[in-house]
């Protein structure tokens, strides 16, 4: 396990009560005693090293038309957080905070509120200068407007509906795990179809890249995870920085994030580009996937439907990378970010699953 | 006046008590007793009819660099409302509903949250496919985001706050009102320089264009005002349309809403218009403009600074007209909005305000 994951799994444990320190939790994790498994195999995403531990309270979302459901975490905001690494007492206590007080107000939220209707919020925020993935600041205070009513009329006292609010105000990526939940709910139903060679998942663990074709079962293909370039934060560098981490490439599997960049060329700012480079970054994609979203709609493009369903035989054949907007944490376990950038993805995983799907049709 | 102003007025004086029914207040109206003055000449702003009467609560925006102030009424809402010339009973309740629950929700949630920086919002919200005239939704969700937690903590009743925040969030032209009295707070410092042709002022009252020059003082040089290109509301055509109206115009003055078009495409596409046609529209803008905002900023055009102060002179010898996004009311009193849409300026205000110069610097 890669630095930031091993820090988060120490939080995790702390969190839990299972260790008092963080070597006890070290020795705990490396007993054998504690069963680690990636999220995609329990049709969940958590972004970066994306730990979700047994209290740790999740969102359901449903996919109407299908009729599954996708799981994720609550996003913790920015810094010093345990999805990057870090496990101090103020993570605990934030995580303890987030379990006790903003999950319950939001569930009763939820329930006045019912149905929210994350399609529709992904697709205006779109409209907004947001990708999902890097930039969530529409989406974010779009999902803050809906629920904002519920959450006072719902909550026993304003002081806390009001600590809710500001919580989620405090940090444009709440809607992050939102948008990759969405995500991967819409992607799961396209598992498991006969010969097909479109890309059901993108994960990244901080050490490897994996991906899962739709027509190649439960089978993960990987290689290498490289490390992004990346605006980092004062006094860091591309030295420090783990290698691409997080289920948050779902977002690119589904056609957003990095897909969907020529809607946000915010981001490609970040690392020197232009709104140009932004516009053909999206352009490129469209040659490596099936379809055009009929929903999400990129304005620059004359609302051109966003590029998705990666054809993992078109990337290998055209030799374009999927194009993926991420998040960079230290490499040290303790520390957090250190960064955000942009990266490709590398073209081993997808060399082995067209590989793989090719053995499994000679069978 | 033109039909939605007279709706307008009859609406303001049942609104005030003056009037029993709409006869009655248009008598009263007609008698000579109320008297009329254009808001930009009280440091105020309303979009469309633009009435303010003296029981209507009003923002009120500080220019904090020139220590000047101005005012807005609060938005009402879309279709049937008192600026677009509707008078019925459901719009004096709505008005007396702000005055009585929004306004003292707003002014308590404001001293609590202290400052609230709209060239901040704004400058966000370029960034978010908003032009702030046409497009709102980005910037009300800023601005909402930013006063909902002080609205809760500063309620009497949890119901109370619920009902102000669903106000908000039923409109995403709630912001539309700040972004003009932003915008004329800034202008207003602009006025009174000798011998300069930037326009601190574009308005229109539904029968007239007026605009007002820096370097000629109070005058006003006015022309009739077109009818605007638009997306119509099912059921009305452009032969119901009112020609335009509103101190709206007050953001292209400032280098905003049709000035800044190419950071919100999506509007364009009301009238039949590409992404591409919006940044040209912005382009030809920086032609007849003096400057470059340093904070408004395009992300389509690599962050370029909005074009602003409209150089009259320019407009003049390029016959290039200021572009404008508009609301279109229906032309007789009563109705309210047909359609929204864009249009350029008439010539006639912008020859006349040369004219005026040249006279004035010829004494």
């Amino acid at each position: 396990m890669c630095g930031p994951m091993r820090g988060a799994v120490i939080g995790a444990l702390l969190y839990e009560g299972r260790a008092k320190t963080a070597a006890e939790a070290e020795v705990l994790a490396a007993s054998g005693t504690i069963r680690f498994s990636p999220c995609h195999e329990h049709s969940a995403v958590g972004p970066m090293a994306g730990i979700i531990s047994p209290s740790m309270p999740v969102f359901v979302l449903k996919n109407e038309e299908n009729g599954n459901h996708a799981y994720s975490t609550m996003n913790e905001g920015l810094g010093k957080v345990l999805r990057y690494g870090a496990y101090g007492p103020d993570v605990i206590e934030r995580l303890k905070w987030m379990e006790t007080v903003l999950y319950p107000a939001l569930k009763k939220a939820l329930a006045k509120a019912g149905r929210v209707d994350l399609k529709n919020i992904i697709a205006q925020a779109l409209n907004m200068g947001d990708e999902v993935h890097n930039r969530n600041r529409a989406a974010t205070s779009l999902f803050y407007r809906a629920l904002a009513p519920a959450i006072v009329r719902t909550s026993p006292q304003p002081e806390r509906a009001a600590s809710v609010l500001e919580f989620i105000n405090s940090n444009d990526h709440f809607f992050l795990n939102l948008s990759m939940a969405a995500s991967k709910v819409v992607l799961d139903p396209a598992a498991g179809i006969k010969s097909s060679s479109i890309v059901t998942v993108m994960a990244r663990n901080g050490t490897d890249f994996g991906v899962r074709l739709s027509g190649t079962g439960d089978a993960w293909f990987t290689g290498p995870a490289p490390v992004p370039d990346a605006l980092f934060f004062p006094g860091f560098t591309k030295e420090d920085a783990n290698p691409d981490i997080g289920d948050s490439a779902i977002t690119e599997t589904g056609g957003l994030g990095g897909f969907a960049i020529a809607a946000s060329p915010a981001i490609v700012q970040f690392v020197g580009g232009s709104s140009q480079d932004a516009l053909d970054y999206t352009l490129q994609m469209y040659e490596i996937t099936a379809a055009e979203n009929g929903v999400y709609r990129i304005p620059s493009l004359d609302f051109r439907g966003t590029p998705t369903g990666i054809d993992c035989v078109k990337v290998v054949e055209k030799g374009i990378l999927p194009f993926i907007d991420t998040g960079v944490a230290h490499k040290k376990p303790g520390i957090g970010q250190v960064g955000a950038g942009v990266l490709s993805a590398p073209a081993e995983p997808f060399e082995k699953a067209v590989a793989g799907l090719a053995a499994r049709l000679r069978r």
